[in-house]
């Protein structure tokens, strides 16, 4: 790549938003100019990049004509207030909220949906979709042509750091008072986290399904492009500090080959498969690292037409971070 | 109820055997002389019942005859080795571990499947299902005539005390140790268990499954009586102390009604139903209560014939002991 860009890293001070950064610089991406921006809270504060410590300046004064490129990092209503202010100036944006509805800004995993950057005209958008929806499409992407997957049934049990620096610290802080016997206050979450597993992230609609749950199973059949896919997603906050990890059930239209999924999985880059016997965790494998591990890989007790497997995958980096920056890395290959 | 029976609880030192002989207590069971036994290692000990302390005594030397009904909390091999001494003697048994196949010795959920007895003879032998079974079966059995059940998927959530003692030592010994920055050395667990999911709860077969993920299956087949049905279950070890915490998909014949399920929920005994918008868990609701909390009942994002539901139960208490105290009290009712 003999190209170079000029990026803006938005909401550079929180744990996505940093690990952007580290990426870029680890990854060698082609920037020219980095800025980094965040609320008026943390502008001032400085990100390491490259030898030097980088100012992070105000988002609000920022003119986005002076980069090509822009990863918004800093929830929603920040990537509902700035994306059009972007994209107007010329900016092609990379979002990790969800914010925007899947025709406006599509969900793209390069590993299972890159082809569709084709269809679309710069100044790009797009979105990294939910870690969680990430990771799992990731894994059936190369499954998904021998499987002609039915049904998807997950469990995603969600690391506290889910909730960025504030859930990571209640979790440390509970853990500590509990074990001194002292009384808690939950802050972050809305009940005990520590040696307790939530039932509920968020907010429920009135059909009794949190905001995250739904938008992991739009983002996960978008980006597996499989339209009729059925999907049941359960959202669970677990005292974890970091990882996600996914119990998956799937059902496919014809009995499983095991051995031949196993070996698609082992084809696929960004996937780690731990052999039977063995399985991953978030803590022994996947925290730190880029590839989602995945195993357990055993057909149904009642049923060969279904597939059940385990996946522990850090919902930082191949959930957030990295595949945002993978999304730039095609983007600029291809596109800009 | 003017019957009364010579009763042995095995295993009586031992975290559920301990839980027994507290319900005999508690629930004014009619016992005329309880005898305690355990292996050597534990015999000596002793248990308080009805403000006394009774001593442990060696199982090995143990008269069935001198008892009508006995509980086996000890694990599968003192199963295997005891319960056929036992009923020589003329005593119903029981079991709590699932040592023995289920046509010699059937799964009892009284409020599921408690007509099952009228088909047995004395001296009985009856299984408690594994802990997530029971609570699982509890849940179901007022909702299976109306939902025309077809497929469970169930990932089990499970508290490190069902590893007994030691487990709930390992947990809060790592906690420390991390928390302390010491060097940790799993022993009850093959990974470290604090702030971590462990995706396999005791050893594989050469299809992939645990035992005790058969074991949940085939129990919760038996106890609903609904053989032709498809489960799927995945049991993760959690760092949590006490209590099991379910997220099960249910796949119905026909178009599920929440609002009708719902009721059928409320009105089933030992099942107490948490709100929409609220939910259950461990530590707040479940632990150390004789019923089973549910939540979170929701119909799929893509299915009507779909409902996801959440459980939190006490592992040790309607799980196991409660469970098998219930058996027993159906028993002397009846049949003993």
């Amino acid at each position: 790549m003999s190209k170079s860009l000029d990026i803006a890293v938005i909401g550079a001070t929180g744990t996505i938003g940093e690990t952007i950064v580290q990426l870029l610089e680890e990854r060698e991406f082609p920037v020219t100019n980095l800025h980094l921006l965040a609320g008026s809270a943390s502008a001032g504060q400085s990100v390491p990049f490259r030898g030097k410590n980088l100012r992070v300046r105000e988002l609000a004064d920022f003119d986005f004509s002076k980069v090509q490129l822009a990863f918004i990092a800093a929830g929603e209503a920040v990537a509902a207030s700035y994306v059009a202010k972007a994209r107007a100036a010329g900016c092609s944006v990379i979002e990790l909220s969800g914010a925007l509805p899947l025709d406006e800004a599509p969900r793209l995993v390069p590993e299972a949906n890159g082809e569709l950057l084709e269809t679309l005209q710069p100044p790009f958008l797009l979105t990294s979709p939910a870690p969680a929806a990430t990771a799992l499409a990731l894994v059936l992407a190369p499954l998904r042509s021998v499987l002609a997957l039915q049904r998807i049934t997950l469990t995603a049990a969600l690391a506290v750091s889910s909730q960025g620096r504030e859930g990571i610290a209640e979790l440390a802080k509970q853990t500590t008072e509990l074990l001194n016997m002292r009384p808690l206050e939950p802050k972050v979450f809305d009940k005990q986290i520590a040696f307790n597993l939530l039932a509920q992230v968020g907010a429920v609609d009135d059909s009794g399904h949190a905001h995250l749950e739904r938008r992991i199973a739009q983002d996960l059949k978008q980006v597996l492009g499989v339209a009729e896919l059925k999907v049941a997603v359960s959202c669970v906050q677990v005292p974890v500090f970091f990882g996600d990890s996914l119990s998956v059930s799937l059902q496919a239209a014809k009995p499983v080959d095991v051995a031949q999924a196993a070996h698609l999985l082992d084809k696929q880059p960004g996937i780690e498969r731990v052999e039977e016997g063995d399985y991953p965790t978030v803590v022994s494998d996947a925290v730190g690292q880029d590839e989602v591990y995945v195993g357990r890989l055993r057909l149904g007790l009642d049923d060969p037409s279904e597939l059940n497997l385990w996946i522990a995958s850090d919902n930082v980096r191949k959930g957030s971070a990295l595949n945002a920056v993978q999304i730039g890395e095609l983007l600029i290959k291809h596109y800009l």
